[in-house]
């Protein structure tokens, strides 16, 4: 039988989600260790592999498992073991050639920065904090060019023999009081894809680029030409669909 | 010269405002090490001595010192060292005969009940996350009884010779989405009292106790009638006026 599951985390405490070597804490490998205490070893796969210190408001996990399930049961026998960072809202039944990675349609990030002067301790980690006056203006000017289908590889970490060609459906920012929202929509990311965007972005919204920089550096297809990436406390995984 | 601070705090990671012994780590402790450092030893007075656990939104301390202070200059310095768990949102100089805690007029607390079945990791440390229907009207109606000037013995830890008489100006609840936000004010408040406020009153909501029973409970006048204190992650020190 295969289920998905349906989650939410702050990846503060986190190494990211993809398991690593023992001893590294990591959002899948604390839920499959829940997972495993309650119904037994499972393999699973995940919507978005999220880095370390981004979190997610919603993420989805798929497995394969012999042992009877059900799902409002196992929801909150993993929510008292997980709590209070990771929040398991669902638990389906679904078709065997559902994978939560590759049945996935589009993936939604935000990016979130605080701009004031002062910090928020309640939004401290959740945030990036950046005191610059940023123009959205300039930011939505810019983001513009990357709507529809490119090849991002100059903000894409490298990763050999695997296409950076994406297409992005949405990307743009909103200011919503003291925060700026950066909502960008896709398929599929490529590796720190997100925060290379951010960073060029935020680099054009303070004035040390120019709005047709982002146009030149996405055509430059080199990953030197963006080199650097926004802190990931301001990145959340937002929304998967099917 | 005297000064005034106004600032706010996450406090999941202090044993509180107040200064303990060496090596417990206090909101205290931590900022008049900072202030310290930057204009030398100063002793504060605060608004509001919040418990192991409770936040501040808007909390003021003030403090006398004989070096020249600029308070912008003061803000940036200690956000610096204190970020991100403590924001100082102000300086300002003050009279001579102003007290943070003594001047204070009205202090209005908010404690937040996360009301629903799954966990929010964002919000974790922040509000006490409650499964329980509860039921507002019944809570409000109860919490109308404490409007006015009453003897709170029965909701104050024991502190001998002083007075646990306080003059209530507002104390209702308010449902925003899945939150239940208490609001509630007063000149001043005596130690845990809202914390044994919300006790008593969530009980009411989820109908361990019937609505008389908050009169009943305030006329006896004795801590034993209360018994229990709502957790502090949910408490937090709203706004302080002068």
């Amino acid at each position: 039988m295969k289920y998905r599951l349906d989650l939410g985390y702050r990846g503060t405490g986190f190494r990211g989600y993809g398991r690593q070597v023992e001893g590294i804490r990591t959002v899948q490998g604390v839920l499959e260790e829940a997972l495993a205490t309650i119904i037994g070893p499972v393999v699973t796969e995940v919507a978005g592999r999220t880095d370390a210190g981004v979190h997610a408001r919603h993420q989805v996990v798929s497995f394969t498992t012999d042992t009877p399930v059900t799902g409002v049961r196992l929801v909150k026998s993993l929510n008292k073991m997980l709590a209070p960072e990771i929040a398991v809202s669902e638990c389906s039944e679904v078709d065997d050639d559902f994978s939560a990675r590759f049945s996935a349609t589009s993936r939604a990030y935000r990016y979130r920065i605080l701009n004031r002067v002062t910090p928020d301790p309640f939004r401290a980690g959740l945030v990036w904090h950046l005191r610059d006056p940023l123009d959205l203006d300039r930011m939505n000017a810019a983001c513009a060019a990357l709507v529809g289908e490119h090849d991002f590889a100059s903000f894409c970490r490298a990763a050999p023999n695997r296409s950076t060609v994406r297409n992005l459906a949405e990307a743009r920012w909103e200011r919503l009081e003291d925060l700026l929202d950066f909502c960008v929509t896709a398929s599929s990311f490529c590796h720190q894809m997100v925060r290379s965007l951010v960073a060029v972005t935020v680099d054009i919204g303070r004035g040390r680029l120019q709005v047709e920089d982002m146009a030149r550096i996405l055509d430059a297809r080199d990953r030197s030409a963006s080199r650097w990436a926004a802190p990931p406390e301001g990145l959340t995984l937002w929304e998967v669909r099917y």
